[in-house]
């Protein structure tokens, strides 16, 4: 078993709607934020690498959120992701941020993986597929 | 039969990632300011008037999209919004986004009626609940 | 004299912080696309299409702004814009923001001209040239 | 002697264009996150807490900055903040980015301070007033 894997936001003022709470669209920003932390952690491209280095894109075709609380500047945004399914094309993530422990957000994002200039959907490369696997088989339940 | 309510974004350099295409945190972004200027439309003050001038604030609870095909700047982006249930505290909007008569996505967005100020959900207003019935009676099924 | 170009942009919930004022990284944005806008009525290619459809960056390389009011969702903002300044490879803009006739900032730009691909300065491509030339000379002073 | 305040931001996907660089409209956005990042290490309070708990608000009425070279998602981005002048209700900064000790941009920004709720210029605190002088004759040159 593996720890999960968290990717740390600083929350600020640039954030905050005058409700004085995070605005609604910037939340997919950092869950998709994290999710790019964790190819760069896990895989070692993030999105940028993977696209320029490898042509290898992973735009994504769904993304659903339930907000449970309030994001706030007052504490670090601590976002936890995992993959938890990976299809012939494709990966599904889970997202959960929290601050100070408490649940903020919910979520899932899936991708596919695409030839990057042709623009076109491939099959998860093959050194990609091993490593996801193995990931997946360890990953906390 | 009323004709659907459509927000028209211009979509530029600004909201595209390498790929080339609008980057997906920014969908959202767009799906919320097509939300944003229904109620403007439709109930005579938009979030910031709401929230402002008569301390109703609508936090998101939810939102789910699917992406079917990339926002570029090539065409207007034509955002459809409607709502389309409406519970005792929350309203559920759809939103459709075409580019060039091309459906892009669509997606569901839960908001809750909240007192602004205290952070505490509240039923529908009524003269909010008045009109938003009379909408969705009139709307295109 | 030709009028002013005005590019008029919807200010919502969305740009505000919780001082209930845009927040002033967004102003810049706004400023930004207000330029691309510039370009797509003047030039017929905005900064997506002379990228990628004729190989012409435009990246800045200054950008100066004082702000003089806040701007807020309620009234429209109308950025006029206005080429000042055409060097051999560089073009400085003047930016000018206003909400219901209230100066709200104002600011200068310098983009260069680019070989996108090769990401070399070039001069002005000589149908720019000659465009930004004559609009220049009908510049309102 | 102190050494110089710097802010790390991690570059990524989501805020690079189509000519696969940081999007000019991002970079302000990162500078005024390095300047939110020093009030909160020098004077115990982001921009949030100080209009949230002390109604202490910091407008800014100037900026100006110089791109030097692109940013990318290739470096982490280490922003280096500094006091440089402090008036009787203003301050300045100045801001620079470098990635991988290239210089990526340079910049000044002025905050007025004002009572937050009721939107008036005052006089920097006086608590704050002390902190500040002492920082700045701490500052390297």
């Amino acid at each position: 078993m593996t720890a999960p894997f968290v990717h740390e936001i600083r929350v600020g003022w640039a954030h905050c709607d005058p409700a004085r709470i995070v605005y609604t669209g910037n939340i997919p920003m950092f869950a998709l934020e994290a999710i790019d932390a964790w190819w760069e952690a896990h895989l070692g491209a993030d999105w940028f690498a993977m696209n320029i280095d490898r042509d290898i894109g992973g735009p994504f075709v769904h993304l659903s959120m339930d907000f449970r609380s309030p994001v706030t500047p007052r504490h670090v945004l601590r976002c936890e992701v995992a993959p938890i399914r990976l299809g012939e094309s494709s990966i599904r993530f889970r997202v959960v941020g929290r601050q100070n422990d408490t649940l903020c957000f919910e979520g899932e994002f899936v991708e596919v993986f695409v030839a990057a200039a042709a623009h076109r959907k491939i099959p998860a490369p093959d050194d990609f597929r091993a490593r996801l696997e193995k990931l997946m088989s360890e990953e906390p339940s």
